[in-house]
């Protein structure tokens, strides 16, 4: 069990309500004579808090423990810039999501106490990583805690591409994209594209073709280890983009190749006892509703 | 508008709250001064009613309006029962369904009294018929409001069967069975099976092939006036079934043929003013459920 | 039967073997005797051609008859131009496709010839019209033989909107787009999506979410006569666009309305004798290819 | 690298073609100087075989290798038998799938030289295996290497079951049932079912529902070490049955419950080398079809 005394702050910006339980939280730590260090753009959004400030980057490095305040996308930007310091990280929910994010504000401060008494779950999540080469030479890089996806751009234009999976050639595919996900990111895009759920607790990856003319393409599920390499075909005018969470565009011409694996360092995410990944499907999955069917 | 006089009642049988609601609407009908008929098997379970009493078969000629009480299941053997009278069918909600029985019980007096009033829509609602043949003679025959189903009847057995529409082949395929239906059971198992949603007033039936061995098959959408051939191959060693709305099973061999067309006679719902096909849609198929997805 | 005497050719723009098809169609014409009217952009291609030459857009005024040489997506282009007039039309095939162009090269004379001679059947295609309103007066417009399809230009940002179809609200929806397809376009983009396939002659309109947060969200059909409405959500920060067959995008800003509904000309679809929609789809669907399944 | 000495031969029953396969095996197995022992019910087809025979079950016991010539059903039956002794097998195709058995007939010779030689890879894959409890008392069991079904039997009931991974509690749903697969099995049934493909490597199942009511549910991936639970709900009025690789099918009635986990041993799978997963893919689902679309 870890101790818990240098406690850094996330949130996300533009929020009122997410500001309202910043402060509740600051003074809940100070109350316990913790040492709070916000995030700097959140903290100029708190005038007179009188208290250590960070850049994002390096709060990782000073934190035994950062609270992200926001919804599961402010989870996926705080998780790209901790996973390399191995901080772990606790999400209050203030999105109207909150599978990474699965404290609720109104038990701010009775589930912060137990976990700082030691009583939470962590679990490890990996990231993946990705570079863009041009003839061989890196050209842009992303991390990704949920997926990174070849798209078009400029969404009527189709994609041409090829896909190796540890040097072994898998498919040439014709599609609006190609979204390659954790488990974490399951639960994301790649489900509305057909994607299946992956427990998070998998080692995998899975592969999901966006829109592909071949009515026959299935997403694929490979190992966690496995290298993935997408060469995009010389034959195309347009110029595809890559991105890391929807976020961080790379362009790519024609001719580049992506390889994307798994990162080294991994998030740490802490939840409170009594978190059940299953438990949260049903609740944001909508699994309680019932087909209207007549003839059963 | 129609004068409803004679007034036939319908219900699901084995619920106590079916028959509590068949009290009430009896009691209100009565206190009209209209004319109530029952069904005869509802009817033994009301004793001391002193109404007159019909079969289910018998009753759409001697009613101006049927109400059925129940869910949607009940409202399909009723609609099997009455289209080939012409007679209005309205129903009152007693399952846990209800595209097809959307008054609800707490709402049966002042809804029945404005249907009675004139204020309400009339819906034509095609069924299909279908008719099993060995070499070339009939051997069964069965009417459908939502669905004609050919399936294996013991589930792990895939059937082989070739599809023909007005006479042109379509394709031959092996899969679990292969399911036929009208824009009523579109929202039904056709759906479950992936075929879309379509508008009650679409002259359209839908062929959803199930868990075919072609991953490229897809859903079929024919014009209502389509005359369709199922051929089961006389390859197979099974003896596959024929359902409709999910009953009355016809037992088929290889070599046998189902053909299938829309029924001349047509069911006529009534529905109070208000009704909406896409706020039951909305209600029943949890279209208000959101998904999870953090990066958007 | 019509008389061809004035016969239009179209050609896709930028094929070696485009061109040369068109020589041999102009020659097979000449031989017989027949007016030939070259679209002028594709005349300036064939220097000394000695020909009369008319725009795409006064084509169909001057002709009785167009072939159209290309694929799929040059049809899309003539059938948005040509509609208007009446003008029947004919594809040869010299792309990769081939729905709507089905006639094969090396049967040109042959088939060509049995057209001539009044051996063939024409089909009506209809087109989808659309209007992009701000504040209620129109900003945009633009005609499909495919598909609308309201996209978000740059593909990892959602939309948010409503449908209304004939008035009556449909659904609030966020989702990567929506396409809404004739029976023309659901063997296009509408199929990858996940939409039935419509046969040619039915009179629908499909509505397939792309890639919709609601994981219940599905396919609609709706009677070609339906009116539709599509507003985007003022909440949002993206303007998106609206496509036409791919092309013409018209650029939305929040609260713009889009209004769709059949349009009143129809395209008239010439095939030789022996066209059958079920076969191409066998073709290119590949309809043929099995699933490797070891249990059954 | 190990010496194959004493060679089993199982073979698909009921085929010429298997047996004239199977002739020309022995013959080029006894060129060798090789011990072979045939399956007893296959030696029955092949009077004046003078080898010694064994049953299935005690093959595995007195072989060092075993060649199935059949297809891929071959294969399931043949792994059931042998897991337990740790043989590794081998599969000639003779049936018109090939996920497992890719040896083709003409390469016989020089392929079963590659492997005797020394030259192949082999591939674990791993089992599962089911329990059927009623008030916790086993009533039947069974093994699968593709997968294990739960269905109505009769395929238009609905099931109703509660799922339960490693002792969480997961969803209740109604559906027509569910497939629980391995990564060999992914490619079979569960594919047709909606389930993505997972690379042989992968240590994990997945849990396909069959038309569930729920809109919203979805194919599940969870580590191979899980332990599933089903519980069949009390509500029902059917006995719905369990199937291992669709044989064997244990009847179950309203409260029993399945527990599914992966076996101990695993079937020891050898390929030639130059073997490919997504060789086989590309061949066998069709990789190759391109779509049809018109305006891309």
């Amino acid at each position: 069990m870890e101790q818990f005394r240098n406690i850094g702050i996330i949130g996300r910006m533009g929020s009122a309500k997410v500001l309202e339980t910043i402060r509740r939280l600051k003074s809940y730590l100070l109350g316990r004579h913790l040492h709070v260090i916000l995030e700097d753009r959140i903290a100029e959004m708190l005038p007179g808090h009188n208290l250590q400030t960070s850049s994002r980057k390096l709060l990782g490095e000073v934190c035994d423990l950062v609270i992200v305040v926001g919804g599961d996308g402010s989870m996926l930007g705080a998780a790209r810039a901790l996973a390399k310091y191995n901080t772990p990280v606790l999400g209050i929910n203030r999105g109207n999501l909150g599978f990474l994010t699965d404290i609720l504000p109104e038990h701010l401060e009775s589930q912060i106490s137990e976990v700082l008494a030691g009583n939470y779950t962590i679990e490890q999540r990996f990231l993946l990583e990705t570079e863009v080469r041009r003839k061989g030479a890196p050209i842009g890089q992303g991390d990704a805690l949920n997926d990174i996806v070849l798209h078009p751009g400029k969404s009527t234009r189709m994609i041409e591409f090829e896909l190796f999976i540890d040097g072994q050639f898998v498919y040439s595919l014709k599609a609006d994209g190609l979204i390659i996900a954790t488990p974490t990111g399951s639960t994301a895009y790649a489900l509305s594209a057909g994607g299946p759920i992956m427990h998070p607790r998998l080692d995998a990856i899975v592969i999901v073709p966006m829109y592909p003319h071949t009515l026959s393409s299935r997403p694929i599920v490979v190992d966690a280890d496995s290298e993935l390499k997408v060469v995009i075909s010389e034959n195309m005018t347009i110029y595809p983009l890559v991105s890391c969470d929807g976020q961080n565009d790379v362009t790519c011409t024609p001719g580049d190749t992506l390889h994307i694996q798994r990162k080294p360092q991994k998030l740490r995410l802490i939840h409170p006892l009594g978190h059940n990944f299953y438990g949260v499907c049903r609740d944001k999955l909508g699994w309680g509703s019932r087909l209207g069917q007549g003839h059963k």
